[in-house]
């Protein structure tokens, strides 16, 4: 197994940070890397925002759920999909791609690129000892996150990526069993297969959480998921991505 | 700059592959690799269907545009959004969580989890000296993909991830200016940077093209990007995806 592997099957969220700032080599090389990732038909349909105000991540870290660490890091990334400089480009050479901007497909094209590059960074960062966390938060308020940011149409935050110099290692959370995620040739419905891999699955996550808080929590993930997607989920979303030119047809 | 940057700053799509099949062990090695990147609320909303049949590789390859390289590779990999665990899950403990599945949120969450554990996988082939190239032809035509993959409801594939040893080399393929796609604190708008990055931007592109076929070609990026986006996307995606479940609130 080669150091990058390592690193990637070594990854954690890392929740608390050093006051360090990342410098400016670190910011470039990361966004770099983010920028090298495959982006669908050459379109680049994303943007990093990175913010260094102060008073920018703590209204950001307000608005992502009181999460301390959206403000304490080394640096805070924000990545949003964009097609404002395709729209820009061609309204300036006098041409009508307005249907394909409002499209399905543009909008899965631009969570896909800027997701892509995004994972990128991620271990880019991870390879040079960074900790990270995405920040799926700021889509708790997008309005407000799009007026801090002075977003134009046709961007859209996605989420935020917070790296820096850890201060505490996390534990490393367990995945799905890989025979869950992996099929071969047709997608397996398998039912003993499936509860079998389950409660397997929900023993280990019991474990996990045992461990880690002294017994206090003793969650399996399937009781985790069912109670967290019975909650409602950012409803207010499916108008406000169309109010910004997306998914509208 | 250390081996895992170098990697990634290293990226260019491979569209050749010897017939050298993928190991079982380089198989599990990815997907263990892409099943190690962040997912949002450990929802894990996604999976992977290796297609090794030749026939399908066949079928799957004529679909995406007639792309040979999806026909001929190591190994396919089919990158899915998937809440049907999660269905089955909160069905058998009697819980209704239908407003979640069917919302603009969880279809963003889902398109990101798959992109960022494809993105993992790709990153591991490549600094195990593989080539890789996404394949977002399949979108082409879902309805086909789904009924050769056996996908039941609440799964959509998204984009193909082919892997192998390289055959040819290509270029790497420049990407817009950093200024371009980074911003700080707030988006910015300066009319005379956009204009001049992307002038000099076309300028490379077409100096890239112009040495890759002596000649032959020389689009611009504007150019390319406009006539791409002028054509109709997969506008049967819209319906699509709500049939299968998401996208729909």
């Amino acid at each position: 197994m080669n150091q990058t592997i390592e690193t990637i099957l070594d990854h954690r969220s890392i929740r608390s940070f050093t006051d360090q700032p990342l410098t400016k080599e670190e910011i470039r090389l990361l966004v770099e890397s983010a920028q090298g990732a495959s982006t669908s038909s050459y379109i680049q349909a994303y943007s990093i925002i990175g913010v260094t105000e102060q008073s920018k991540k703590r209204k950001l870290a307000a608005l992502a759920g009181d999460q301390p660490y959206v403000e304490k890091n080394g640096h805070l990334f924000v990545f949003c999909i964009d097609l404002f400089r395709h729209h820009k480009i061609a309204r300036e050479k006098g041409e009508d791609i307005q249907a394909s901007l409002e499209g399905t497909e543009i909008f899965m094209v631009g969570l896909i690129d800027a997701a892509l590059a995004a994972q990128n960074m991620a271990v880019a960062a991870e390879s040079m000892g960074l900790g990270i966390c995405y920040i799926g938060g700021i889509r708790n308020n997008l309005e407000k996150v799009c007026e801090l940011l002075e977003t134009p149409e046709y961007v859209l935050p996605l989420f935020g990526l917070v790296v820096g110099h850890p201060a505490n290692r996390s534990a490393k959370k367990p995945r799905l069993p890989l025979e869950h995620v992996y099929h071969e040739n047709t997608y397996s419905l398998d039912q003993e297969d499936f509860h079998k891999a389950l409660t397997d699955y929900d023993k280990t996550i019991s474990s996990y959480y045992e461990n880690r808080t002294n017994g206090k929590r003793t969650d399996q993930w399937t009781e985790q998921i069912t109670r967290h997607l019975k909650q409602s989920q950012r409803t207010y979303l499916n108008q406000f991505v169309k109010e910004k030119g997306f998914n509208k047809s």
